[in-house]
């Protein structure tokens, strides 16, 4: 039964036409991108300035019912949809949340809503001669507030970090719905906790982010691409060693397998990028105010790679003909099955040993289901998908996480935790630490109002 | 009356050798690097691992009294040492974590102990062909423990960020004792708060650090230093974004002024840099993997700096010798008085008004005083000394933070709030940020256990 007050309450804090409560409308707050249904909610609302947001938090405190906040709706652990339990939550969106401030070149910062869109946020900083140093495929749809939440990495955190680093400071609503502000872009600031820093990654359950200060970067002025084959992860990972050694400016370094290839080929009709195939394949492009493809080319010849298995492009057009196959991956691998998808982080030094363990892992729970693995080297970061077993069932969750963790890794590199991953929480954070989160989420949100049953399940709304 | 029953406790901990509870081997446990007597302590002890720390801190803690952690003791708030009221606590000196592991050139990463010495950590880096991004003239003395506890900056904050981004993860002990290690080194891992991050900068009063897993960075092979003097601020400012847009891998933009130099001039005997004097200095550094001096020198003749205002240094002796005008400034100041010491933030473009603005502030309260001021350009931090009014004079403290205020700066840039700076730490932070760190120090270290007195004032121990 919708709350009548709460719902007259929100439209007079954002007006009728923001306050979605119709089942049709409602619904794609209600599923994120794999498609999966999290649960109902009372309705989403659309809030344009900070001061909306607060009185939307304020409202739905007060109504004991959750806040769930949403960006651009790409998260992949629905970390930013409603659950399948508990009171059906109020979903803040945050698409009106799309303020674009004035470049500062001096600073090299730029304040911006927590609902802009990433390129978006990418084109307005080019217009100024910088650039934004994360990016990654879902750049069309994934909001700024989302990558935040989510502590986003993507393809160039080896050169720039993750987004925890391009975050000068936040502005968010705590769940009392009290504002905090840092938006004045001092680097330097060593006055007490870093609260910008601790929403950073905390999804959702700490504040809702309702703007970001925001880093940005010198813009290339030439690029560089080159996808390699190799016949093993092995030489694939040593390569990029070398590679980051002889060659200034390397930003981005992908591994592929021939099974991931060939199914974007089959999807989207691609020719193959070679003339043969190799079993692994590494991505890397080099990006700077110098054009260093005279320095590729001679490491990429240092390496000892045969030159028909290597394809270079230092044009826009070509670039992007090498970089479809990876940045196709994600939707050929879900176009036909929703797959039991899996972020994770293995120590470089064993990420060549990971990939057949993982494999072998699988086939001893599943049979006849298609892995496929493709990642970030430098950072020991792969993205394992397995297609085949019902989405509901856990026994792959549990083969593949627990081989994360007997590698010493973790279970969620770069998209969080959400409600999908939260059973296995444990196998990355020690009891002491699960303690301490509950510890920060209980002094900063001890009514349960933001984000109820994610990333710490057992903590929900009072 | 020293607690017998908890030094025993103690000494069984760590041996009775590091149990130091003579006065006269006390008294630098008590006093900072500006000269100032914090407090007295019931003893100074020496852990050697983290299960001593731990340890340590549950025996504090039953016996209700407060632990507080220090490193090399270079700290210019009172953030290491004890206060002047409450029971006396347990200074917890780190200088005998001094574990330095293996780099691993893969993941450029390297584990630590807390009470490594930064120079020996950076001489540790270079054998492995890597650097430390963080450097600072206290490298002689200060620990990676107490870098992290105040999110050193230095020199080279505007290439490589500060302390917050070099630490991959930590290992700390918690106010019950409880060790939380996150040393694995994984550079993607979302999952869940990042304790570590909330850590760095919180000033021991959430957790003793133990040990860091930090990033290194690519060492410099070549590096060319250039001291320019200018007419005023405001064309020093212009200079450094002119020069970063022109050369690759300018690390350093440090700012002096005349009064500064001729201090360091007339304290250690030295000519000055330049054939005659400048208002202003700017002393940059370009370092990288290729030789940029060519490209420096044409930066600055595209700036219209005439020669004899530029003097260019390339080898280590040069530029030691251009170094030494800033290296030597804190010393300088220190020589004969103890100086009022403001380590500040403003945003970039409002630091050229900011510096006759805080002088004249400075003079409208007392008369005859020396002022100092020096920093780094590309951050918008200056240090401010102001020698002459007694250290126990709050006014002249009040007018220049209270200018700082109102050039929406912060009032500490990179040596935190400690005990010296917390009657104002309202400048800077809102009411509802204070309320939200402090829920987050209840949270964390409910008996108040943790350096009581710093940071947060009014949060004393139980």
């Amino acid at each position: 039964v919708p709350d009548e007050r709460l719902l007259h309450e929100l439209r007079e804090i954002v007006g009728a036409e923001h306050v979605l409560t119709e089942a049709d409308v409602r619904a794609p707050f209600e599923r994120d991108w794999t498609g999966r249904f999290g649960g109902p909610c009372t309705c989403a609302v659309r809030p344009s300035a900070a001061r909306e947001v607060a009185a939307g938090v304020r409202a739905g405190a007060g109504a004991h019912v959750p806040i769930v906040a949403q960006g651009g709706n790409t998260g992949l652990v629905g970390g930013g949809v409603p659950g399948p339990s508990g009171r059906p939550p109020v979903v803040l969106s945050a698409t009106r949340l799309d303020g674009l401030g004035e470049v500062d070149a001096d600073a090299r910062q730029v304040t911006v809503g927590a609902g802009v869109v990433l390129a978006d946020l990418q084109e307005h900083a080019g217009a100024a001669g910088l650039a934004v140093a994360v990016d990654f495929a879902a750049r069309g749809s994934a909001t700024v507030g989302g990558m935040i939440a989510t502590n986003a990495g993507g393809i160039h955190v080896m050169a720039h970090g993750s987004m925890r680093a391009q975050v000068v400071g936040l502005e968010a609503v705590l769940a009392d719905g009290t504002t905090i502000s840092r938006l004045s872009g001092l680097t330097k600031d060593n006055t007490g906790y870093d609260l910008s820093q601790l929403l950073v990654g905390s999804e959702g359950t700490l504040a809702v982010v309702t703007a970001a200060r925001l880093r940005l970067v010198e813009a290339a002025v030439h690029a560089t691409a080159a996808l390699i084959g190799f016949d093993d992860v092995t030489d694939a990972v040593a390569a990029v060693r070398t590679l980051r050694g002889d060659v200034t400016g390397i930003h981005a370094a992908e591994l592929l397998f021939d099974g991931g290839l060939r199914l974007v080929c089959e999807q989207f009709g691609l020719a193959p990028p070679l003339p043969r195939p190799a079993a692994a394949y590494l991505l890397v492009e080099a990006a700077g105010r110098t054009d260093v493809t005279d320095a590729l080319a001679a490491a990429i010849e240092h390496l000892g790679v045969a030159p028909e298995r290597t394809a270079v492009a230092v044009d826009a057009a070509g670039r992007h003909r090498l970089w479809q196959y990876r940045e196709l991956l994600t939707s050929a691998i879900s176009a036909t099955a929703v797959p039991h998808k899996f972020d994770v982080t293995v120590p470089v030094s064993r990420l060549a040993a990971f990939v057949p363990a993982v494999e072998s892992a699988v086939a001893r729970v599943a049979g006849g289901v298609q892995v496929v693995v493709f990642g970030h080297v430098a950072d020991g970061n792969l993205h394992v998908n397995v297609s085949g077993p019902p989405p509901d069932d856990e026994a792959v969750d549990d083969v593949v996480l627990g081989e994360v963790a007997r590698f010493g890794g973790s279970i969620s590199a770069e998209h969080g935790i959400g409600r999908a991953k939260a059973r296995w929480l444990h196998l990355s954070r020690s009891p002491a630490e699960i303690a301490a989160m509950q510890a920060i989420k209980r002094a900063l949100d001890p009514g349960g109002v933001l984000n109820p049953g994610v990333l710490l399940a057992d903590l929900t709304t009072s």
